[in-house]
């Protein structure tokens, strides 16, 4: 775990990422003007064109302390996914509240948060392109406490020979494959060999591991995911001591979930929590259930898509049409939209436009022009969908916030 | 149908189109280059970090020129819905051709086409919002011969008062909902007493009647999809005689869709295409099948996905990872991504950011770094996912065009 800042070298910090990341906003909300609509800061929700995504500020800065609180309270740093809000104003409030940095899923984003003044970011996903290798030794000039996983041989030397160009050294983890075979390299003797590979190689310094479990995270009832979650980071814990005894100080296990949140930490688990879902939570996240709650209800939900109902039909009467579809949510899970005020309507996608829904008996459909907000299915991928993120104090638009570096 | 544009008149106006145009892509492009990569114009495919979406220019010209070749001898106009390519670029192209402008979904989408110097735009969607309207009413100011669907005699209230604040004068078309119960009045009777109520209303002009028919636009088969499509297009053209008998002189009927291109237009049927798909293809359109062929083949795959390879894992030697998943490919539909170059390798997506391919048996897997391209399973929404659009000559980057318009 990183030694904490002291407070005024952190409240220096935190002043030089809010002015860097304000000048970001200012540069990409004059872009996005010229395809969109006038400034909407200051405005009533009821004035925001739909379909529009919004944040609850409260909700958010209560879920960020919460999550801050939790791990210090836990003994564990945390290095929230910033995959999930793309969103430089949120890393900085994360860091601000005691994060030791961000994850980043991809080069672009690594990039983004580092041109708006973040740092400590870790690029979670493997790469295995000359250019983007590069490109990360060229960050970690701008940025040298940017970390990198690797879980490949090859992979460790094509970033080996890219910082030796640059001449910079990069501080890297290796990535296990606990379980769900989507990245990592193999615990035990092949993530020994890795590590000495790494050694050899000029320009990289092992720190430590990482460990996720995405079949972890959302395993449904809190007594199961523990289990769950315990088994898949054993192999990982095994690792580190392998490494110990091989004589490699590599101290950090970085991993973990929003599901896992309360169960990997401590003695026997991870250094580091990679959580990312927390800020916003979502429906995916809801029903795995809490440690007493039937939903999982540790954070709130502060993330919401604004829809207006544009259609109601004689020949369906049972259905209204809103202006929200495959465009505005993701249709990743079979979970769908539910209403944030807790009406009793179902939602269904109609296409990539629209949306249709229903009402339980006795429930009143909503009228034509009425505007209403929802909980989303998957916060990452939904978020991915839009351009800009509107940060409400109640009712009011208090900032809106760029979406930085979606997909090329 | 509109009148043929002089020859001297339109090659003036595609000139204007195509500075209004790169004038847009510079500006867009130059924002975007805070969080992107460095400019791609003229590297070779290998050189591009992936996921990025690619556009076959050759191909793109010869389904823009096959559709417009084919409206030209069935007699009938096409205006090309954008939704599909949210590219300024391409609407210039489909204009070029002989399109009669284009549709947009958003008033967002219609906004930037305008802003770019297409004209010709038609609103497709229902709007219910004061200021949307007021926007497409600014739009009217400066583009008069932008059309707007309308189903509901609230919405037609609103956009008049609108026009008369402005004093412009709208063109519009009564939306008809022709089974799918989404958007639209229902055909005959209302929808003549929304013709009235629009010929009542100040600074709106009625110009004629939009009926599409989603359901038919997929139908599997093609004499399956020809009856279906007759059937739900016959209500529009009764109602389109009916405001005729009762005096309008409303001649427009818009719709219809790839799936239907070669279905709907002629004698009882649309004077005006909204196709969109036909310039990329997708997943989705080849497997309803085509008049003679199993796979519908009329239009060939011009836009694909290229993604690297960035893991392969001794635990699962019968997979390999790319990075392609939710992120870069639309996730509405069953259908998955296919090999552009028919490889016998199966898609399943494994989260936000990756996906895994298995070979069929005989067939080899690919290695580490490899780079491959995939057809997308659902165009529209997948291109939404993306910032740019690669176009490529062989495989060279000869452009790079912005997509536009993206979520709020």
């Amino acid at each position: 775990m990183p030694a904490p800042l002291p407070r005024r070298a952190f409240l220096a910090r935190t002043a030089a990422l809010a002015g860097a990341s304000l000048a970001t906003t200012s540069r990409t909300r004059a872009a996005a003007a010229s395809t969109a609509t006038d400034d909407a800061v200051g405005r009533h929700k009821s004035e925001l064109p739909t379909p529009a995504l919004l944040v609850d500020l409260d909700t958010l800065d209560a879920n960020i302390a919460k999550m801050a609180a939790h791990c210090r309270a836990a003994g564990c740093a945390h290095r929230p996914h910033a995959k999930t809000h793309k969103c430089p104003e949120i890393a900085r409030r994360q860091i601000a509240a005691g994060a030791s940095g961000v994850c980043c899923a991809t080069v672009g984003e690594a990039e983004a948060m580092v041109a708006a003044g973040v740092r400590g970011v870790l690029l979670t996903s493997p790469i295995f392109d000359p250019r983007k290798f590069a490109r990360m030794a060229a960050l970690v000039g701008r940025a040298p406490d940017t970390l990198l996983s690797l879980g490949h041989a090859l992979a460790a030397e094509r970033l080996s020979a890219e910082a030796k160009r640059r001449g910079v050294t990069v501080d890297v983890l290796i990535d296990l494959d606990v379980g769900d075979h989507r990245t990592g390299i193999t615990p035990g003797e092949p993530a020994l060999a890795l590590a000495r590979a790494i050694a050899r190689l000029p320009g990289l310094r092992l720190r430590g591991l990482q460990a996720y479990s995405g079949a972890a995270s959302h395993t449904a009832g809190f007594e199961k995911r523990r289990a769950f979650s315990r088994a898949a980071l054993a192999p990982a814990v095994e690792t580190r001591a392998l490494l110990r005894r091989a004589g490699f100080d590599a101290p950090l296990l970085s991993g973990g979930s929003t599901g896992t949140y309360n169960i990997d930490p401590g003695e026997g688990g991870l250094t580091e929590l990679q959580v990312g879902s927390y800020v916003f939570m979502d429906v995916n996240y809801r029903v795995i259930g809490g440690q007493a709650d039937a939903l999982y209800a540790d954070f709130a939900p502060s993330l919401s898509v604004l829809a207006t109902v544009v259609n109601t039909s004689p020949a369906k009467p049972e259905q209204v049409v809103i202006d929200a579809g495959t465009k505005a949510f993701s249709s990743d899970s079979q979970d769908k939209p539910e209403s944030k005020d807790g009406r009793a309507l179902t939602y269904r996608r109609f296409g990539d436009e629209f949306g249709a829904l229903t009402a339980a008996p006795g429930a009143a459909l909503p009228k034509i022009g009425d505007r209403l907000e929802f909980l989303v299915p998957h916060c990452d991928p939904t978020v991915n969908l839009y351009d800009r993120l509107h940060a409400m104090r109640g009712d009011k638009v208090e900032a809106v916030w760029p979406i930085m570096a979606r997909r090329g």
